[in-house]
């Protein structure tokens, strides 16, 4: 038999995908499911960019530019600078998802054996592209009892080696929440300034912010010019997931020309989701403002129900659509399994992502989960319900 | 300034991109050009295709399964087993592009520092995609007194290291049109077998050979279960190139547990496309046929136009869209920049790609250019002729 690679050997699994083949199982005996655990929302999709796919006019389906259609990068800049962030189309890759930005950053920027640090828990999946791109992940904690702000500075630098290429951070944070505040920002600036490295931010949750919080993107920062580099994705913002249109934003020209040699080398991204990402930009205001309205009963519901079940702590999230809840078990792992292969309640169950996987520290977050709230409110309230009955139980 | 990663420096421009911006300039000169230097075909894409993603009734567009539409993954494998290639659904995972499937397929089985034996000329992004993996190309030339035919196994053997994690072949081939036989096939398969490694093999124009020759898959042969890796797509075969769909296929299941874990970090292929290429299965028999008949045709224009050329010599291809010409010049790369910049015949000038960029060893098919047949007839004779034109002039 010919051998696998070691970097396929350590390829993580996604930690939302474990708990599949038991939930498979429990749909198989019967049992509804509220799925809690992935970030994939129940939200239309703006009708603009379905109904500009249905009268599309292509004949030859042909590779498009390798940055994607010059004209969508135009108007993508345009809605940029709307939000405060200076770009034009020739700061802008069009990728294949927001994954497709984060392997070519960490292509143009690091090196086998290289280092990003980055503050946990995070995005599980950032995971994955360092993995394939030899990179190392180097985790810098971030706790509930903060509602996972920034960890102090210093935690950073004390991690800084000349290995250290970059920091990475979600904002708002997937599975967090949290939204950096200014002043954060601003310290991050000052610190891959004073040791002259990258900072990435992933902000495709950038539309999700809550009471009347505001996004604070690093691109908006004139001296982190040469240093930022943004990563961004139709997914979330339109509800798009099956698009996997995104995008790399940089101002550093060596960086786009370098991320320009990995878009050139596959082609283009695809082109009907470039069709439906550029009409998707006509999506009028008052669509966002009822997804936000939304988002923010549902959280409220979510959070609420939450904190009234004993022994739970929440962290309140202020963007995107996740939160991380401690429950009071040991193992939340055991517990999520648990749900699925033993409880119900009235036939139902609910799925949960156990958070250990969101942590890069080994024996973190066990007594944690990942919570999106991307179900109705009926849903949510139900399976918050379902969740109260299952503690119980399961701590009889 | 931070720095761009060693990997970034090293990714190659595409040799078909590097004479754009001449281009350009011509163009905006008023200039025509007949471009014969990629593999961008002119024929319809199939009208079920695009009829499927016009007729969606998507309200969502959500994230598809990592591996792809099992339904569309069910009946691909049906096109395989009429093809006598004995897959299921669970030995295809859908991929963006076959650029993603070979991505995979190298993170899947190399490590930084491993190689993979390619004989050359070959598809220029194969060494974007190995730069990207930390992977390094061996190459074993192939020559144009051979028609580019399988160089003989010995030379391959002696490149053999504890290292070798794969051979890796495109049948028929890009850039050169040749069509492995049966026999180079098991031969291939023996050399594998006999050091434990993985054939993979990009097949992605299999439907295109020509004079009734036949296409012979790696996955045909039963001994090579474990040891056989195909990479295929739908852009030429449909004329899709704009739909980023391919995949990659294996009956190794290792293989294909490791390969989705990276298909799982990167969520789902896009999915209007996954819908146009489900519905392309559909395309009928008679569409092919048409498309054979007239690259057929193309290929005898092409052909017989450039011998009849004095000092040019070419190698017939069996296949695929392409073909390599030996022109009477010192250097391809300067003729192709003259071609642009300074030639014109009543206004007009072709574009062709120097084959040196489709070689791994220095200095090797400087005089070579790479021709894509995929003009109508009218504009292939006149390309043709301008061709000759200037090949005189610039040998004044």
């Amino acid at each position: 038999m010919p051998k696998i690679s070691e970097k396929g050997h350590s390829m993580p699994e996604s930690p939302i995908r474990k708990l599949v083949p038991f939930a498979e199982e429990a749909v198989r005996k019967g049992r509804k499911i509220y799925q809690l655990n992935i970030g994939q929302p129940d939200i239309k999709t703006p009708q603009v960019a379905l109904d500009a796919v249905k009268n599309n006019n292509i004949e030859v389906l042909a590779y498009s530019h390798s940055a994607g259609f010059e004209d969508y990068r135009k108007k993508l800049a345009e809605y940029y600078r709307q939000k405060d962030i200076p770009v034009d189309s020739n700061n802008i890759i069009i990728t294949t998802g927001g994954s497709e930005a984060l392997l070519f950053a960490m292509g143009t920027i690091a090196d086998a054996g290289d280092e990003i640090i980055i503050p946990e828990p995070f995005y599980a999946n950032y995971n994955g592209f360092a993995t394939a791109s030899g990179v190392k992940i180097v985790p810098v904690e971030s706790t509930i009892e903060t509602n996972f702000a920034l960890p102090p500075i210093q935690e950073f630098e004390k991690l800084i080696t000349p290995k250290t290429k970059a920091i990475l951070i979600c904002n708002p944070g997937n599975p967090t929440g949290y939204l950096y505040t200014k002043e954060e920002i601003q310290q991050l600036s000052a610190m891959v300034l004073k040791h002259d490295i990258f900072l990435v931010a992933d902000e495709v949750y950038r539309e999700f912010t809550y009471d009347g919080a505001e996004h604070h993107s690093i691109m908006s920062l004139p001296e982190l010019k040469e240093h930022a580099i943004m990563i961004d994705s139709v997914s979330k913002r339109y509800s798009m997931c099956g698009a996997r249109i995104g995008c790399l934003v940089s101002s550093n020209k060596e960086v786009m020309q370098t991320a320009m040699k990995f878009a050139q080398a596959r082609l283009s991204p695809p082109t009907f989701e470039q069709i439906a990402s550029e009409a998707a930009l006509q999506t009028p205001q008052s669509y966002f403002d009822e997804v936000i309205e939304e988002y923010t009963s549902r959280r409220n519901i979510l959070v609420n129900g939450l904190e009234a079940i004993e022994g739970v702590r929440v962290a309140t999230p202020k963007g995107a659509f996740y939160c991380i809840a401690e429950l009071p078990v040991e193992n939340a792992d055991d517990f999520a399994r648990w749900l699925l292969e033993e409880f119900q309640h009235n036939n139902e169950t609910v799925m949960v992502a156990p958070a250990a996987g969101f942590y890069s520290t080994p024996n973190t977050g066990l007594n944690q989960v990942r919570i999106a709230y991307v179900l109705k409110k009926e849903d949510l309230e139900r399976a918050v319900e379902i969740l109260k009955f299952a503690l119980k139980e399961y701590n009889k």
